[in-house]
C-alpha cells in the first residue's frame, strides 16, 4: 500500500459475489487500487449455491426423460437407468472448487488484494476486518457493498427441521421423498429438480397459483406441465408443524394433511445480507424491503458508501449485478455519465421443468399499461415428442401494443425456453414491432420459429 | 366446377409440397377455385424426405451423446444402451403417415380440389393429369408450378450402388459402416446422424472443407467437432467406384484408399424437379442453374405460369417457399403490390452434430462488403460439460459493420444453434446496432447470454 494515499484502497469491496468480483475487477483494470474482503465462498450465490449447481442439477434432473424418450427412437436399456446422488453431488462440488479458484485466479491476475476476512463498515472510509487471525482495520475512498442476499425461512413448530437452498445440494443421502415449501421461482425449481432426479415430491404454496408476477397463462400452463411430470402440487396450503418420527419428517399441512417425507427445503424468499455489515450504526437506513436505497451512482445515504446487486431493489439476478458493477465502475473510475439500465425489459429464465423464458411485460400487465392489446400464443408438442410419446407441450406468447405495433412481453413455457427468448430480448428491449418479427423468416424445424410465425391473434 | 367461369380453377398448383399446399391454402381462402395435383406424397420433400425425417433422426442420434453424458451427473446403466433400427424407421413412418393425413385434411377443409395425378402443362391455360385412371385435361386461370427439388448424383462406376435422400430414410436394415459422398448441409446432417446412430461413419468431399459459402471460422469449428465425434473425414478426395463384394460395398477413392461400407449416400446436391412438366414444349427456358426465372410476381415468361420454392432462386428452405407462397398469394389474389424478401437475412440451421445456426454475412463476405469489420467471438466447452466430460465446444460470433455499429452476422456452432439464432435473427434482419445487443440482460447461466455479453472485438 502506497504510503503516500490518503486511503489504503481506492475501493474496498465487500462480497465476493458476482457483483462485487466483477466491479472489483473492472475498478482494479483502470489501476485503482482494490480490495476485496469475503469471509465464505468466492463466486458468491450464484457459483456456490445458487445458478451454477442448480442448473448442474436441473441437466442432472432432465436425464431421466431422455432415458424415457429415447426409446420411440429406437433405443433400448436392459434395464432402467439408476441415480447416484452422490456421484452428481460430489461432481457438482469439484466443479465449483474449481471455479472458486477461477475466480481467485481472475482477481489476483487483476491485482486486486483479497481479505479472507469478516468485513464490518465503521465509519464512511473504514471497515474492519475480522478473522481466526484477528481483527485490521483498512481504509478506502470507496466502500462497496455487495453482500447479496441470504434465504429467509418462517418459523412454525419444527421449521428448524428445513433446509434452505444453501444446504439442498449437500445432503448426505437423497430424499427419496422430498418437499418443497414456497411459490417462487426457487420453489418450482427445486421441485423439478427432485422430482426428475427421482424423488416422490410435493411442493406446498399458500397462494392459490405459484409464481405470483409471472404471465397468468406461463404459470397455468406450467402447472398442468409440472403436475403432469408427477409433481404433487398443493396450493392454498402451508406447513402448520414438522417432526421427526423415526427417521423421517412428518409433516402436517394447514389443511388437515399429513405427509411423511425424507427432506423439507423452505424456498420461501430471500433477504438482503445486511446483518453484521455495521452500517445501521452509520446512519444508512433499509427500505421497507429491506433493502438499501442508491441513487443513479449506485451511492448510499452515505456517499462513499456504494451498494449494488441484491443488496438494492431490482431483480436478484446475476447478470442485473453484473450489470450494474459495470454501471458502477464506469461512473466512479470512468467518470461516466450514469445511464439506468431498462429493468423492464430484463429477461429471465426459470429452470423448472419445462423451462420458463420471459422478456417484457405479462399479458395482465400490457392489459393496464395500453389500451389495446393483441396477444398471439400458440401451444403444441414438441416434433421430438411425436416420436418420444412425451405429452408435453410448449406455450408460446407474444404479446402487442397495438397502437404501436411493438411486441412488450414475449413469454415461453418449453425445451431451452431460456436459450430461445435470449435472443427475443434483443429484439423486445430495442423495441422491434410486430412486423420486425413477421418479417423474419423461420428456421425449420425448431420450436422457435413458432416466435416469427404466429400471424393470428389469440384474443385482444 | 361452376359451367360460367372461363376455367375450371382460378388456380391449379402442381406439387403438394410446402410452398405448394400454403399457396392452395391460402388462395382457397380468398375464395378462389384451387386445385393441387400430386403423385408422389403429400407435404413434399420436408415432410416426407427432409426436413421432419432428418430432425427427427438427428434427436435419435442425440440420444448417444446423452447416455454418453448422463455418468457424470450420477445416472447409472447396468449396459450400454442398444439401438434398433427399425424402431425408428417405423416410428418416423407412422409420424409422417399422421402428418400426410394432417395435409390431406388441411387442403380438403380448406376447399382445395386434390387429384393424384402427375401433372403436365400443354399450353398456358392447361394441365393434363394422369394416373393409372387415365388422362384428363382441367384448364386454370393460373398455373404455379412447385415441384421442387430433386436430388443429384454424379455418373462413375458403381454409382447405381449409391442411395439419394430420398432412400436414406427407410433402409431395410442399419448400416453398420456409413459412407456419405458430399460436402453440403445435407451431406454433414447424415454423417452426423448415422455416426451419433452407432456406425463407423466416413465422409468423402472433393474440396478442402465442407460447407462452402458458410463463414469459414464456422466450417473449420464444425469439422473439428465433427471429427472429435468420430466422423472420419476425407477432403480433397473422391469415390472413383463402387464395387459390390459379398454383401458390402468396396468404395474406391480417388486417393488410391480403399473402404468396405454398408451403404453409400450420394448428398452431391439437388436440381430443381422440372422434369416431365412440359415447361420446355411452351418455351420457358432454366437458366444456368437449371431453375425457373421468375419476375417479383413469381411469374415466369408465361405470365398466367408461376413459380416458387425450389424451382426458382434462392434458399432451398421450407419457410422460403411458405414466405414465397404468402407473397404469391398476396400479390395475385389480395392484389397487393410486390414486397420481395430480404433473403440476405435469412436465418439457417444446419443440423449437424453440433448443430450450426447462421444469419446474415459470414466474416469473409462482410469484410469484402463493409471497409472495416468488427469481429466479437468466443468457444468454450458448454456448462452441461463440466460435468459430462465431453469435449463438445461451442462457438458463437457477431460480425459487426465498424461504420454504422450495425450487427451484420450472428453465427453459431453448439447445442440447439437453431433455437438460439432465431431471436438473433430478428434483430439482424431489423438492421439493430452492437449497442442493441450490449444493452440486452444476460440470460444467466444460457449459452446464449454470450451473444449479449462479448465486449472485446476479437479482430477487425
Amino acid at each position: 500500500m502506497s504510503a503516500d494515499a490518503a486511503y489504503d484502497f481506492d475501493l474496498f469491496v465487500i462480497g465476493a459475489g458476482s457483483g462485487g468480483v466483477r466491479a472489483a475487477r473492472m475498478a482494479a483494470a483502470t489501476g485503482a487500487r482494490v480490495a476485496v474482503a469475503e469471509d465464505r465462498y468466492l463466486g458468491g450465490t450464484c457459483v456456490n449455491v445458487g445458478c451454477v449447481p442448480k442448473k448442474l442439477y436441473s441437466y442432472a434432473a432432465h436425464f431421466h426423460d431422455s432415458f424415457d424418450d429415447a426409446a420411440g427412437f429406437g433405443w433400448r436399456l436392459a434395464s432402467p437407468a439408476t441415480f447416484d446422488w452422490p456421484t452428481l453431488r460430489d461432481n457438482k462440488t469439484s466443479e465449483i472448487k474449481r471455479l472458486n479458484g477461477i475466480y481467485q485466479r481472475m482477481l489476483e491476475g487483476a491485482g486486486v488484494t483479497l481479505f479472507n476476512a469478516r468485513a464490518r463498515v465503521v465509519d464512511p472510509h473504514t471497515v474492519t476486518l475480522t478473522n481466526a487471525d484477528g481483527e485490521v482495520s483498512v481504509s478506502a475512498e470507496k466502500i462497496l457493498l455487495a453482500t447479496g442476499g441470504w434465504p429467509w425461512a418462517p418459523e412454525f413448530p419444527g421449521s428448524d427441521l428445513t433446509l434452505t437452498s444453501n444446504q439442498v445440494f449437500d445432503l448426505d443421502s437423497f430424499p427419496e421423498r422430498f418437499l418443497v415449501l414456497g411459490g417462487g421461482y426457487i420453489a418450482v425449481e427445486f421441485a423439478s429438480i427432485f422430482n426428475g432426479l427421482g424423488s416422490e415430491t410435493h411442493l406446498i404454496y399458500r397462494g392459490d397459483l405459484f409464481l405470483k408476477g409471472f404471465d397468468q397463462e406461463v404459470r397455468e400452463f406450467t402447472c398442468d406441465e409440472m403436475a403432469k411430470k408427477g409433481v404433487n402440487l398443493h396450493f392454498s396450503a402451508n406447513i402448520a408443524r414438522i417432526e421427526r418420527k423415526e427417521g423421517a419428517l412428518q409433516v402436517e399441512l394447514t389443511t388437515g394433511e399429513t405427509l411423511e417425507v425424507d427432506a423439507v427445503l423452505a424456498a420461501t424468499g430471500r433477504k438482503a445480507n445486511t446483518s453484521g455489515l455495521g452500517i445501521d450504526v452509520l446512519g444508512i437506513e433499509l427500505n421497507s424491503e429491506g433493502k438499501l436505497s442508491v441513487n443513479e451512482r449506485y451511492e448510499t445515504q452515505i456517499p462513499s458508501i456504494l451498494a449494488l446487486g441484491d443488496l438494492i431493489a431490482g431483480p436478484e439476478l446475476t447478470p442485473v449485478a453484473l450489470a450494474e458493477a459495470m454501471q458502477l465502475v464506469d461512473i466512479h473510475f470512468h467518470k461516466k455519465t450514469p445511464r439506468p439500465l431498462d429493468y423492464d425489459t430484463i429477461p429471465t429464465a426459470v429452470f423448472c421443468h419445462p423451462n420458463i423464458g420471459t422478456v417484457g411485460l405479462s399479458e395482465e400487465a400490457a392489459r393496464e399499461k395500453f389500451s389495446k392489446i393483441r396477444v398471439y400464443r400458440t401451444d403444441f408438442r414438441a416434433m421430438k415428442h411425436t416420436l418420444s410419446g412425451s405429452q408435453e407441450r410448449m406455450l408460446m406468447k407474444l404479446i402487442v401494443d397495438d397502437a404501436s405495433d411493438v411486441v412488450v412481453g414475449a413469454h415461453m413455457v418449453g425445451e431451452e425456453a431460456g436459450e430461445l427468448i435470449q435472443g427475443i430480448a434483443i429484439a423486445v428491449r430495442a423495441g422491434l414491432t410486430k412486423e420486425d418479427f413477421d418479417r423474419t423468416v423461420g428456421i425449420h424445424p425448431t420450436g422457435a420459429e413458432e416466435f416469427v410465425t404466429m400471424r393470428t391473434p389469440a384474443r385482444y
